[in-house]
């Protein structure tokens, strides 16, 4: 299946309905059921010992499971993360932006499930990997929005 | 068993080793295996829908399951979160404060496990509830910070 | 808000829906969104190291949340797991039963999502933590069981 | 890295350690950090409505995980599962065996920590999705088994 929205569509939508942090993420690329996306590390996200925060791993694992399924489904602000499981595995380094990709397994009506992994820029060995479950509002209902 | 730090101890410790957040959080009370925390919710904590971000409370969870853990084995800031599961339940009251209840079910000589439920203040049914696995650095490493 | 039904009438409805490991659970109580079952161990749960299996503690959970979820909402056989995240924290006894003590923390229209903690009987110490999350048939579906 | 053992010798580690349950599963293929396992399903794991059940799946999640690792380590009994968060995202079919195609994605020195999906044999949709940590018991311990 073919993504309804493109990563600028997806980039332009980021930066609407999440204005606040929208600048450090950006949409690299999304295909069928899946999305790479990176977060642009910078001072708020350094933790003592030259490391990057745990939440800030999260938000990222967070955000490309929602864009990975926003790009299947078309743009729906109100899609909400029911539940995360996160594995922290390894230090990320400090002075790489992380990258994430994240696979859909299920995309069912009401619910989108999948798993991330994400990385220090130019490492293969995954500093977290993350299972996800988004509820997907009801078609029709008000969390619809005009992209 | 009697937690090794007080409350003062505890938000003096964050201060020190979470410059760029502590602010946000304040440590209520700790007693055996518990911690209450308070996230004071701010704007840059709001998302659409009058709701509050799953990474706010996330990093409440998490940051209240550390000082769980710091309370009862004293100030070591390298201690890392190892696993998180969390679930997100009810829509949170944009209006607001979060409050954090942790209890500890292991303290290990690696790895303290625990739980920990999220409210909206004055609010009795749960907004996430988060599994949380920190691992505690060795006896005597680096990782030991004095107070 | 009261159980709909009895601790025998769930002991009889598990009979029913699973003949095959129904011997092995007894539900000891039920409580407003709270149920306590009992694992009957036999040499089917042992394995090395004189303990009892990690499938054996992680059924307990799921049926113990099951259990919780029937008692508030009456005889569904459908309901099912979704998601379930378990911390495995101590050795059981292999000498002593399995008790479970599962709260539910969310009760909607379609979702149960609760915690559920695993002791062996006797000590205060748990052996087991878990999340669990059940999805509820939809009223008046071919799900509901006359009990 | 070249697996320290091979598709027989797990095999048969297996039947040694797992005496109750060994039969029910068959490693089909292990590689550089990877196993693929089969769940011989029966009358045993089936439920009500025509599926097979959430524990059926999780030992078989978590079987296919100790074998990817014991496949990179050597045979050591004792290690056990500390953390599993599964998905179970589809309905399995009852008359078909059970896949799991298990990846680790950090082998350190005391954790082992990756993801197992499970499929009906055929389907290319995974029924559940498992990410699962073990703890390695130390080197020369009494957890240590000839193999």
């Amino acid at each position: 299946m073919t993504p309804k929205m493109t990563e600028s569509e997806l980039n332009a939508f980021l930066v609407r309905v999440f204005a606040q942090v929208a600048d450090q993420f950006h949409v690299e690329k999304v295909g069928s059921n899946t999305a790479t996306l990176r977060l642009r590390v910078d001072n708020s996200h350094i933790r003592p010992g030259g490391t990057i925060s745990g939440p800030s791993m999260f938000s990222l694992a967070d955000v490309a499971m929602y864009v990975a399924t926003l790009a299947m489904i078309g743009p729906k602000a109100l899609a909400v993360t029911t539940n995360c499981s996160i594995d922290f595995m390894r230090k990320p380094n400090a002075d790489k932006d992380l990258i994430a990709h994240a696979v859909i397994h299920k995309l069912g009506r009401s619910l989108s499930v999948g798993n991330v992994l994400v990385y220090s820029e130019g490492s293969e060995k995954p500093v977290a990997s993350a299972n996800l479950t988004y509820a997907i509002p009801p078609q029709g209902s008000a969390a619809d929005v005009d992209a």
